[in-house]
């Protein structure tokens, strides 16, 4: 090639770059030609706002993945048509023996068939939202190569609710976000209604997400007064189509606040009266309003107890006027006191089992996955099993407050299906959480039926909505566990992959390999072998587990790790022998009990959430505790060098935008995970006193450093 | 047309609309297909950073806009080459002549001409950073049409310092931003470094910007330790090459905070040499760095008079050690006092005057167009054409802080050029701010000859930059004006509205009328005749006109408008009969003193600004003030409504994204403006207690009404 002709090559590369790059915004839906598919039509299937949204996605999907504009028909005309809708939508489709029973409200059958001699893909549900559902499972497939099959499959979702959490403010503060301002651009609405919302809702229903708490759990009752209703209701407009309902925020002194009255006592009859008023006024606005999500007597919110009354109280003051429109209650369970010195892993059960059986219907109680919160390993939550008669509704943290904000790969999936899995034995073996959450348990039938899991989102008004390219995953893996808690995490990280990068094998199975084992990666270099909240105080970015001078206990990482020189643990086992254990083992159901109460039996990935062990104590590798706790922290480090490596190595296959920002991300995480493991070993190593094992190499810098370390502006705070 | 080909092709509209829409990310710089230009070939002109990035725009803007890929060569070889570089980078532009000592340091040559018998379009400079300017000017021009024109043309800029303050926050919070979060991400920094900062940075050479001032102005003494150094440091390498220099905020008492002294005395000896060792500190960050930008004493901020110092004595002390690095001080001339009861437009002037060169030769003093705070109209701020011996930099606001925010159009041209054409007449007729901040003026020469103008940036994370569309303009207005304060308003517009939307007739004219007549729209229905600042307290949003109980009396807008029964306006002439005047129209050349002190001279856009007059007088219209007041709030409204129009017969001229996205904003803008009128209205009216005049509505509701609004999370708050 000569010179003049390489620089023109030169020239035209760079000139198709912007075009070729891509920036995130489009999510898993990008919809890029592939192989020719199988479809050549699409039979219109329009009628309803929601219907009209499933034909504007399967235009959209159709015609982007053919390359080509599909064309839209009235009724099959050649092989190779998709028919989508439900049977009052659709005569060819009520004319079809589909099976429709076991699709339930929400759910689809996709099915290959033939009508009038041409073979056509059926998308059908009983329900327009389910007819959209099943569009965006038909198009998942055709991203994911699996589009030629013969398909005949049905799906319907475990859970009822199926919810982001946005903890955002009234001013655009995201607390814990760490992708930007919030989307909910407020001062805006409800004049200007971006784009992005009904792109937001587009991504929610393609993963079955069918409801969306505007507001943060930490609420401000501005929220409820008619500019914002106004708002919201503009917002709820955009999102109805999509089947996402919209939730807001309780706050419990609301009727002092905004009412003027002395008290807000849920059994005082002017404060019940002013929360009935006030729910009556905002489906005035929002017909379909979802209900609400109530953070109180916690962290500072206020709430039922401050007038000696229960949550039970709180809940169903509000659970009854909502009952009337179809509303209901998401009632948190993340509970502790500055004022009770109990064990803060115990506090949430203690406070909310004896109200088992005391909620109204409509009322669910949210429990976070672990009994502290959101850390990158925690056991289960023992409330989980304990309150058969009250639909308990999972919270799991999409975004990454404790798992190094936007700028660490960690895949949750993993951390997800863990505690999807864990067995609470309840009922016997097989009790699992994910059972519990789906109402399947024994003795769960004794209440409401409801069900639901909620993410607190991880959404923000960045580009890329996420903060990172694989911040995506994690949204998307919430959406999949939500509608199906039983799916592996292996299995939902290849359909992303698949769908925001390539098909191609070269790049699917290392990539998806390096997701799988991010999580425990990132549980290496912070928090290894149960150990928990070592993160900066207030802001949660970067270790510290030294900090022990905060006014409240639990405010300090020292409160969560108790090392001294004899060894290093929370021992919360039963209390014998003068070892101080806090007995939150016993919280659990006696086998499971029986298994956390031993250091013995209890799992090294949690034994210092349960125990204070020795240094000397030897593990299932030989290594002592103190060169394991070492080792694991090293492994974290190297882990992550793992993960570059493989990142690197998939520059030809992805491109060049989002490679680029993976990449410096992946540099910023090896960054941090060796300053973790350095402040780390540093700090643990000035009170075992015990030498690094062969191998391991110094702290880069003395502890000290660590120390003197502040972070005043890290984003997200609360 | 069959009803099938129908579906189809409204399929493949559907199909086209994400690719064939616009979000409003590429700025000015969309280089779209266009008709065929004279342009065939890009001679090779890379040789240092910035060459290549003159290059890579030229590939870029060249391919885009013959829409195919424009072969890079070694040498001319066909007519329609483009030649770009200096006589240093090429020795076929070293060979021509071009006259290039009309270019200066940092302008330009773009000449046709031809070599070798081949035609050839030759943009030379004397410095890589004129290459790229000019080469963004021969951009402009095929951009805007003028491509098969011969050229022959030569530019430099009539100021040194063309600089962007950007009030952002370390928290990426921006003060006075209505476009999102600071476009600065320094919890990512200098990790990961967002090609969003190059694209910022291609935008500002495209204007001739060279300086970017990353802090606000309420600064924070952590912008200057060694993490906050490093991030800046990287923002620095990636502006570097588009000859953007990096600019920080010195916060007057970082001695104090960061150092530890217990003074910030300015000739305290420990205080001169910390900063000294933190200048010299920076440079070792950034070897180019621009230097600092200073508020002090002033609002609340630190400064010399802390210590009974003077600005010079502060300035100076920041200026010595920067000196020696080539950098410069901006020193603000934004000063009020608390404890000053002197009418607020009179004391910068009081202040500042006295120090006439007292200031060491790198400070510039940086004065707000106006007297009082980037009101839709002042005066001309008095200082100008006051201090013969001092470079005076002149400071505008770019993000419109009072005039409506981000969903308000108003083209700020026409106010700049307003303020830029206006006579000091402190040399006679024709004494121009424009000559002032140009240095051209009678007894400038005194001075060192640096020169300038500051924007106050309208950027920020949103996807469009500016927060709106048009604001965009704002930006491209404050470059070109920057560059050439002698350019018409009219012509800056119509260079935009070509390169922003289109070059066809059908819309350049009437759009280009639309923004001309934007900002005395946004005066009549906010702000009429001079009056100003009536503003809701802190946030700026909205009319609160009569806000009169807080502490400081200048934070009132009674305080400005001082209405009664008798009239209304602040009287600002010379104390006469007991009439109060502050005598502030003392502060101009005694010509402009003389028109201004006397109220039947007094321009009728002024006349509340310098007098208080009865709401009887009779004005030239005919009208009573009174009436005349309501008027222009009809008027303000009614051209509002005129624009929707305007922008409604567009439809068809500009993608569906961009302008639904305008229109959507007109509609808010409306409903402002019409908020506005009957707020001011209902409340002057319970002051001048007169009736309406024939024809004008009624306020929609009474002044209570508008009292009570509020507005706790209106953004960009200080």
């Amino acid at each position: 090639m000569n010179h003049r002709l390489l620089l023109a090559c030169l020239a035209a590369m760079l000139f198709a770059l912007p075009a070729a790059s891509e920036d995130g915004y489009d999510l898993w839906l990008r919809y890029q030609p592939s192989a020719p598919g199988p479809v050549r039509e699409l039979v219109a299937g329009a009628g309803s706002p929601t219907l009209e949204a499933a034909q504007r996605e399967l235009v959209r999907g159709l015609s982007g993945l053919a390359g080509a504009p599909i064309p839209v028909v009235r009724e099959p005309g050649q092989s190779g048509a998709v028919l989508f809708g439900t049977p009052r939508s659709s005569a060819l489709i009520a004319g079809l023996s589909l099976g429709l029973e076991r699709a339930g409200d929400e759910g689809y059958v996709i099915r290959s068939t033939s009508i009038g001699g041409h073979a056509v893909t059926v998308i059908a549900a009983n329900s327009d939202v389910g007819a959209l559902y099943g569009a965006f499972h038909f198009l998942r497939l055709l991203q994911t190569g699996q589009g030629s099959q013969s398909l005949d499959l049905v799906s319907q979702p475990r859970t009822k609710l199926r919810v982001l959490d946005h903890w955002d403010n009234l001013d655009r503060h995201v607390e814990r976000g760490y992708a930007g301002q919030s989307i909910w651009d407020w001062h805006k609405l409800p004049g200007w209604l971006d784009p992005r919302y009904t792109d937001y809702a587009r991504a929610c229903a393609s993963i079955g997400i069918n409801g969306a708490v505007l507001t943060n759990v930490n609420a401000n009752a501005v929220s409820l007064t008619p500019p914002y209703l106004e708002k919201a209701a503009a917002l709820a407009n955009v999102l109805r189509p999509y089947g996402v309902r919209v939730y807001l925020t309780a706050r419990f002194s609301a009727p002092i606040e905004l009412g003027g009255l002395k008290t807000a006592d849920p059994l005082d009859p002017e404060v019940r009266a002013w929360w009935k008023a006030k729910i009556d006024e905002i489906y005035q606005y929002v017909p379909d309003f979802g209900g609400f999500l109530v953070k109180a007597n916690s962290e500072g919110q206020p709430g039922p107890q401050d007038y000696k009354r229960t949550h039970a109280d709180g809940a169903n003051m509000l659970a009854g006027p909502l009952a009337a429109h179809g509303g209901i209650v998401m009632w948190r369970a993340f509970v502790y006191s500055s004022d009770n010195t109990e064990d803060r892993a115990k506090q949430a059960y203690s406070e909310f089992v004896p109200l088992d059986g005391k909620f109204a219907d409509n009322v669910l109680v949210q429990v976070k996955n672990g009994p502290i919160d959101f850390q990158p390993r925690e056991p289960f939550s023992p409330l989980f099993g304990a309150m058969p008669k009250t639909p308990l509704m999972m919270e799991f943290q999409i975004t990454k407050e404790y798992l190094g904000y936007a700028t660490h790969l960690v895949y949750l999936g993993t951390m997800w299906e863990e505690a999807l899995e864990a067995d609470t034995m309840v009922s016997g073996k097989g009790s699992t959480v994910a059972k519990v959450i789906e109402g399947k348990l024994q003795g769960a039938h004794s209440h409401s039926g409801l069900t639901g899991m909620a993410g607190v989102a991880n959404i923000g008004a960045d580009r890329n909505w996420s903060g990172s390219h694989f911040d995506q995953a994690n949204w998307y893996a919430f959406g999949r566990l939500a509608w199906d808690p039983q799916l592996s995490a292996r299995s939902i990280a290849e359909e992303w992959v698949r769908m925001t990068f390539s098909n191609d094998p070269a790049l699917v199975t290392p990539v998806v390999a390096m997701m799988m084992g991010s999580r425990e990666a990132a549980v290496d270099y912070m928090t290894p072998l149960g150990l928990a909240h070592l993160m900066g105080t207030g802001h949660h970015y970067g270790p510290a587990p030294w900090v022990s001078d905060l006014k409240r206990p639990e405010w300090n990482p020292a409160y969560y790790h108790r090392a001294d020189a004899s060894g290093i643990g929370f021992e919360r086992g039963p209390p014998r022998n003068g070892n101080g254990g806090s007995d939150a083992t016993s919280q659990y159901s006696p086998k499971v009990a029986a298994i956390y109460a031993d250091p013995e039996k209890t799992p090294e990935n949690l034994l210092l959430w349960f125990h204070h062990v020795s240094w000397d104590r030897r593990m299932s590798s030989g290594r002592t505790l103190w060169d394991e706790l070492v080792y694991r922290y090293d492994h974290g480090v190297e882990t992550v060098k793992q993960m570059r490596r493989t990142w690197d190595a998939q520059r030809d296959r992805v491109d060049a935008e989002r490679f680029a920002q993976v990449a410096a991300f992946l540099a910023i995480q090896e960054q941090e995970a060796q300053w973790w493991r350095d402040a780390c070993v540093a700090y643990f190593q000035s009170i075992s006193k015990r030498p690094l094992p062969a191998g391991s190499a110094p702290p880069a810098h003395p502890l000290e450093y660590y120390k003197a370390l502040t972070f005043p502006y890290a984003p997200g705070r609360g």
